[in-house]
Parts: structure tokens; sequence; C-alpha cells
């Protein structure tokens, strides 16, 4: 793996999760739901969650079937949240990944009802789809999931971002609350869930934390910065946001430069305690730099 | 226990549960979403479903604890569903339990958060408070409960149940299925996972899947009688609200009198099965009474 492609491990590890993702919910009755369902999820994400969870497993020791149900899982999970996010008693957002979004397509109850479907479906296929994993690993990666996917993760995040629009003056202290709960949680159960299912040992996991930790963040940086820099267009999601919806962000409180410096700095922390694995290690290494990298 | 006393058991197990309830969501940060998500869990409901799991449990050999944190799972899943039907884009209630419904309370967004937040937590209540029972039984009884909560379950229900609004001619067969799905799954799964979570047999569990769907199709008859017969005061919800929205009910199918006579078969057909268990099944025997007797 000396000359590891990682346009080529993108690209494989992208339709490899397509498919299973498409397998994962088929088309049974009633038809509405499914409809509604599959058209969020299978919208075109960069799926960095599931594969930022088969590669921890990977790292480990573990093998992608291992962790491919919890992987599914993850993006559904991240794809309930965008739905509900998008509503009108919430962001309000007509546009996600270029497209409607899922209740401008199918309406609100539709779309309140296919996110609670994601949700819950999500810990039927980890439960029922793992296969070749001790059992008891099963359970702890689920319970971190539901954590991380509950008012102690996301929900939890979501609900303090909500408190802060029309707040500009709110400290870093709420913005880092609101970062490492609304986009951090879920980016740390996508690593932690796979190392454990992958039989990580203690200083495995430790390593894993640091990693998401710092990589959790410096996504929510880049992402502050995007929502300056970039367009409605290149983002496929509303640019501009943040400062229609008056809120603090890195850029306001830190300024661009310094915010570059930062999410720069994380990824270097974030890669620095995968050096010990090798070869092994380089796969979630160029996800990090992808994470700052990216211009969407 | 050949002098099973039912009103004390109701009371004994309703405490316990309101108590396992209420130390299940202890109060963390951010108390906003907290508050919104004990508003319904604690609103005092008939606890029906938690019940339905303990006893399940214990028919088969199985202790309380063992059964307790599905349980409690079980009821945030109910909460969750009732706080989202009760939204303006689904059934636009005002009053649950005899209180202003939880958007009415705490607004949409925090309505649709609390019930996301608590849909997720349950699943990690189940993985990481279950012990004493071997981890493959959990993630049975994860993978049943979570099926019933999708799309496959109560979602599938409330979604046929919607687009059969203002539809007053759909036959039985659309019915039966709204009402296999949309009460009568989590119903089963709260009576197959305390089976599971108990250690049950495979003669066990037939015979609480014959229990549990002749139970949850009563369950549904009697609701909607209660709708024609009751009132909003006694039933803690509004009344005549099949009348309103013009939609099929069993009454309107069979008339009122079919209905109750209907609901009575299923009941002593649900009885039945549980023969064979001597004074261990005149919980879940008395509990079928309970549903056909409610009168909210």
């Amino acid at each position: 793996m000396t000359n590891f492609n990682f346009s080529q491990y993108l690209l494989d590890r992208g339709q490899m999760i397509e498919q299973a993702l498409s397998d994962a919910v088929p088309e049974v009755y009633p038809p509405e739901i499914v409809t509604a369902m599959r058209y969020s999820l299978l919208a075109g994400g960069k799926r960095l969650r599931p594969i930022l969870c088969l590669a921890s497993c990977e790292l480990v020791g573990g093998t992608v079937p291992m962790a491919m149900p919890t992987a599914c899982a993850l993006e559904m999970i991240h794809t309930m949240s965008l739905i509900h996010d998008d509503l009108p008693a919430m962001d309000n957002d007509d546009l996600r990944r270029g497209k409607p979004t899922n209740h401008k397509m199918f309406g609100e109850a539709m779309a309140i009802l296919a996110g609670d479907a994601l949700l819950a479906y999500s810990f039927g296929l980890i439960a029922g789809e793992t296969k070749a994993v001790p059992p008891d690993r099963v359970l702890k990666a689920i319970e971190i999931i539901a954590h991380s996917a509950s008012h102690l993760g996301l929900v939890g995040g979501q609900v303090v971002d909500l408190a802060m629009e029309d707040n500009p003056n709110a400290g870093e202290e709420v913005l880092h609350y609101i970062h490492t709960h609304k986009t951090g949680a879920l980016l740390k159960a996508c690593v932690l869930s796979g190392g454990i299912l992958g039989g990580g040992n203690d200083q495995d996991l430790t390593n894993l934390t640091i990693y998401a930790d710092s990589i959790g963040l410096a996504f929510q940086i880049v992402d502050d910065i995007l929502d300056v820099t970039s367009t409605s267009d290149k983002l496929g999601k509303t640019a501009g946001k943040d400062i229609r919806d008056n809120k603090v962000t890195y850029p306001k409180l830190w300024g661009l430069e310094r915010s570059q410096q930062k999410a720069k700095e994380l990824i270097t922390q974030a890669k620095a305690v995968l050096d010990e694995y090798g070869d092994g290690g380089k796969p979630l290494q160029a996800l990090a730099d992808y994470i700052v990298q990216r211009d969407r």
C-alpha cells in the first residue's frame, strides 16, 4: 500500500457503499415512504461517514463486511438528520445536495416520517445484519451510535444551534459545544464503532478518539469557511446561510486565515496518532486531508 | 398467585416504570430538549407497552430487571410516535393525555427533535443498560423493535393512515394494514422482545405472537370504538377525530356491536394460548381483558 491511490480508494468505497445502501432499503409496501427514504439516502453524498467507519474497522484488523451494516446505518442517521434539519420548522432549506429537499419533494409529513423510519431502521440493520462480530461488540457500537444521534449528540447540537440564531455574540464555548455535538458526535461514532467492531484494543480506541475529535472539529471549521467562501451551486446547499441566520461561526470568531490555520493544525494532529500503524493508517490519514481540502 | 390482584399489579408496575423512565432520561445539557422529552415521556400514560414487555419476560421465566431497559425504550418509542403524529404537518392535534401536545408547549422544531432524541436514545438504553441477558438475545430484541418502529411497522401504518384521510371507502384490507402496523407492530415488539430477553423457547414465542396479534387488533378496534363513544375529556385526546378526518374505522365498517363482539373474540383467543402457563399466564391474561375494558 506504499503507493496508496486515494482517488481510486474513494471511488471504490463510494460505489461499494452506494450498492449496500440501496440493498439495505428495498422497495416494500407502502411505496411512498420507501421512495422518500431512498430519495434522500441515495442522493449522492460524499459517504464520508460510512467510509470512515469501514476504514477504522480495517485499521485495527477488521474486515469491510464486519462494519458494512453499521456504515450504512450511520449514513441513514446522517440522512435523517439532514431531512429533519431542512424542515420548515428548523432550518427551512429548499436545496440539499443540489436537489430539492425531502419535504419540498414529498411534503412535511412524509419527510418527518422518512427521517423517523431511517433512524429506527438503522439500528435494526446493525443488530440484524452484522455477521462475524461478537455480539457484545455490536451492542457497544449500537450504544455509541444511539447516544451520538440523541440529545447527548447531534440533537443536542442542533438545539443549541437553533437557539443561537440571531445571537451572533455567543462565545467560543457555545460554538464548540454546537460543533462537537451537531457534527462531531456522529463522526466520532463512525470512527469508534468501526474500531470496536474490528476488535480494536484500548490503545487503538484512544488513538481513534483523538483522530475523530480532531477531524470532527476541522470538518466543522471547513464547513463554516465554505459557507462564506463558496457558492450554493458548488455546495449543493444554500451558501451564506450562517450570515443570513446571523449565527456565530469560526470565521466570524477567528477570521478566515486563523480558521484555516486551525483546521490544518487539527488535521496534522489527527494524522500523527496514526503514524504507528504504518501503511495501515494511510486511508484514514488521506481522509483527514480530504476533509480540509474539499470544496463542498 | 391464585388470587391475582390486577389493580394492585397495574399500580405497582406503573410506579416502577414511572421511576425507571424518569431515571433513564436525567436532566443534562441542553436543558430545553430534556424538558421537552421528559414532558411527553412522563405525562402519565397507561404504560401498557412496558407492562406488556415485563410481563412477557416473566411469563417465560425471565426477571423484571432483564427487560426493564427495553420496557422503557418501548415507551420512549411510543412517546416519539405520539409527539410526531400530533405535529401540524401530521394529525395536527392540540391535546394529548389531557395536556397540550409537545409542539404546543415547546414549538415544532423542539417537538421534532425531542421525538428524534427519544427514538435514538431508546436503542442506546437497550444496548447499554440490559444486564444479565446474553448479548445475542439483546440484539434480536433490538432488531424486532427497530423494525416495528420503522416503515416496516408504525411509520408504514401512519403513512397509509394519512393517505386514507378523506377516503372513507377504503376497504377492510387497508384498515387491517394500518392497524397491524400503526399500533400492532409496536405492541407485538413489546411482547416478543420481552419473551426473547426472558429466554423464551420457540413454542413460547409462537404463543406470544398469537397473543400479541390478537390484543393488537383488539386494542385498535377499541380505540376506534372509543373515538365514537367517548369524550375528549375522558380520552385525554381529541374524540371524534376519525369522523372529522373522514377516516375508515372498524365501527364504520362493521357497526359498533359487531366491532365490540370482534374485540371480545380476539381477547378470548389471546387468553386461551396462555392457559398452559397456569398462574404464570394471569398477568398477560388480565392485561388482555384490560385492553377491551378500558375507557381511554
